[in-house]
């Protein structure tokens, strides 16, 4: 029903919500010849954080994505819990440039959730994606981040409730690998260790059949 | 990011509903060579209805299919409005059965509606694609009946909002063709007009870039 | 079960949104002698424009309300997509200014959508109208602009489903003499054209037994 | 906006329903002049309550309904719990007769909620308003019954959440005394008793300004 | 805020369920020294399952329900896919008598999902609890049933979308030991298996910051 | 089920939310022992509101909170409708200290509602709420504030559908009392005069079989 894709842009509001979101659909798709692109929007910057925060999770970043097998990627260096003071038309402009750069076939966003940083990207990411001519990607995804996105007020915010699945049975090992490469975030706080990642992705599996899987809330699917 | 479909079925609960809601669809995806299947479940039968009602739509309902290229159809001939009296399990079986014979990679269902038969059976088709076992489809999609649908009261019972959309621009011409088939049906009621089906589809195209589009709500897609 | 109103205020985030979606509404309570304000916040202005872009849209929009029947208007002249950056008191304090000046029985509001500045202004005019008082509005009605409401994110974010419904058959000749003034802004997308404005018009009219029609979600009626 | 209505008519599940749920606005149009007619679809009737069970409460309603100035009524005399299974056909058919005898301008219905005849007769009633042409009526709303209304579960059931206000401030004695002609429901639990039904009102009141009101979720309205 | 429970009920639609939905909850509160009691409705009866199907489960039940502690527990014995078939009274009626004579401060009930079982009984236990008079239960939680929870379709049935969570990490071994007893129903398919029942554990304790939880949705509490 | 508490702290957007949305639950809780903890986040300050507005506010609130038996507070001093200018770490903060300082086992939060204000206090006491370690807050629940919490726009903003009731039938009085310190606050407008709030919580009691209660939506409970 839909072709095969050739380009898959991962919008990441922080170093390390790739792999929680979507690191074993990045390492199946690019396994099968698809073209990875990441941009990582914000980080752990001034005046929040020390200045070596960012270049610690940058370079753990640089190595789980090479694992993943990620081709292309870039750090926009917003600090973090900052992202919504830049202005409107700026962080759409820069979401926007990357994805017309990248020219995916497939967008994978992340989940408006508990994170400020994650419900502003996730609107500037659709506005970015727009259907408005030719170009506009046609398949549209947004992923859920462990820990935040399930600490969304049941009935007030919206619930992470997907009907997208993609089996990542094989991949689950390279998922693994890739997390543990972020030392510094994934041992910090327990709902976000990387035995929870598995058992979440045991649990996508059953809802579908499989054994491991990662899921997804469908934005678009143009075909 | 999925592969083209093979086989596609369509659950129709009376004849008409598998043009209004995705006759644009079926011509497309048969043209290009998917082998496409429809199950008709109900219909214009006695007591309600006299017995040549039946025996009319099935017939405009022979010409319909035939047009968009629909290469097996069967009649459950269960009366209308009466659907939801025959029992669960009888009903889940048939339209299991349908579905396991037919093997389809992509299954179409009615959304879950004013007409209390698009109820009971958007239940029972939901219920016959379980992902169980390596054979359930993978992808499961709801499409909208004019008016029917389009009645549900916003707020108490659930909305039809599309993420799905298959551009039908090319295939305006059969739907048109295929819908005019259904003198008896497409004539009874304003809000089930040509130019409403067409209009619908116009706008829906609108959503998301193209001339025309059939929308659809995805209620399962595994890749 | 309502009196027929005799003023009726419309809020426009930027020029064109009340034509796409209240001018058939505006055209047949203007010509049935009911008095029309309209309130433009925002525009084409600068930093983001050029500031011809603003004269451009002012004089089509004026063109295009004097063709409606609309008999008072206001621009605010707020950069588009800065909306938000106006102090939160500042701005209910405009718009609840002139609703309290042009003191109507009916307010119609953008509903809160794809464009950030649609939902600053769907807020601040909800305040505005806020029941506190004999003088508040009874009436207040949300309207959907062909595109950014249909691009929010079903499940996500809130979807336009409406139950109020307004017959414009006879004034649909007048809504598109209205839109075609605007040929600075229809014509830029595919799906703003006018006759995706005529399929949407057709396809609420289908929804209610009429040949067109404009829909509204109801924020609240006082009888 | 909408001119003044001329009939209206009101379905009511079980006798007091219609007072619970709409006594206030029923007194107040009656007073001005239009025309009610109240459908009483069920009833305390055998096999679950003895026969003089339903002449109790027709004799209270008959009461109440004089009180309330309606003009016209009609007992169906489906015993209580078992609407659902009489043939939706008749059901629907019952209802829609009842309507199209009645040719109202306002329906009010049940809210679909914790009883289950509610819930039958919400569905009945809605189909049998569908605006499938020019009899069909212009306002349809869903009144609230004490108690059942609030006992539908958050989050899982449609919650009755209402953007339509009647001011009955004038008409609260007139309500008040009609539901005390049901002296055989309002006693009987605490959770329906007289001083709850006044907190309700002026509950509603306070949402929208005034004094006491009804509340109802509006199902179509078009004008 | 609530005092300590003395005795806990738990409406298993057929055995399996209050294992898979509360097993662990029921283990911990029973070695607390709650009373716990379990109605189970339905089960593998004729005539779509073969009189054997029934006894075996029964049998497995009964080996489940006191490894986990529980003290009472009783069969209805109503088949499989036919409970929405009994007169909704006299099921309301059963279960309704279950909970008055087990007297309960808490109950745990099925939350309505895609088995349609599932449904009637949440329905007639949400009767059954209704807050009439002061021997209603004070706690009422709806508990996830794995696999037919979480195939509702997003967007058009209700999601099980958790606000509180027992910590059960003491009591995994306890619930994974009487799961082990259902030998005929957790091998059957795989979204079942004991190892899917370990993941979502670990994902619901992920969420709330302890190692393995039960996750409820909270019908109704009060203090 | 859940222990009896030790500690309770409330967030207050402004003076008067607490004992709008509380201030039976904080009276019954401190008679009963539970040390209770307020934070006032925001008030009637410059540039908006003269110093003395804030003065007197704060003096009534005093006394009110007195009366109710709490046992500290502190005023946080941000001007009203300008909370969300504070940056998002600095505000997080500030409630997230309070909370640690204060150590409770129950947190009761404002409804994300009309003010922006309460939306964005909502926002920061979810964040610093969130379950990363045992000193987390075990419960956390929001509370209505009458007329703001009701004017949330339905279909389009959360609703305020409770499921935890507090009966505060024998607190009533000094509810009223505390209500009545509120000069400046409570004579404003009709809809937050006392007997509205008096209508609200016999309301809230007919809901779930108590004579006056205060109701509260669950944000998590874990046990």
């Amino acid at each position: 029903m839909i072709n095969f894709p050739k380009r898959m842009t991962v919008i990441a509001p922080h170093p390390d919500d790739e792999v929680l979101g979507a690191g074993g659909t990045i390492a199946r798709y690019a396994d099968e010849g698809v073209e990875i692109s990441v941009l990582i929007v914000s980080g752990h910057l001034p005046p929040i954080y020390p200045p070596e925060a960012f270049e610690i999770t940058r370079s753990e970043a640089e190595k789980s994505l090479k694992i993943l097998g990620v081709s292309r990627w870039e750090f926009l260096k917003i600090p973090a819990t900052m992202v919504h003071q830049i202005p409107v038309a700026d962080l759409n402009g820069k979401i926007f440039n990357f994805v017309r750069e990248t020219n995916p076939d497939v967008v994978l966003i992340p989940f408006p959730d508990r994170h400020i940083d994650h419900r502003t990207i996730f609107d500037a990411s659709v506005v970015a994606c727009r259907p408005v001519n030719d170009q506009a990607p046609k398949i549209v995804l947004a992923y859920e981040t462990l820990s935040e996105t399930h600490w969304n007020v049941p009935g007030i915010e919206p619930s992470f409730v997907p009907e997208f699945f993609v089996d990542i049975s094989k991949y689950m090992d390279k998922k693994q690998t890739a997390l543990n490469c972020y030392l510094s975030q994934v041992k910090s706080i327990e709902s976000r260790s990387v035995d929870a990642c598995m058992a979440l992705a045991r649990f996508r599996g059953s809802q579908n059949g499989c054994s491991y899987a990662e899921a997804f809330k469908v934005v678009r699917i143009v075909v």
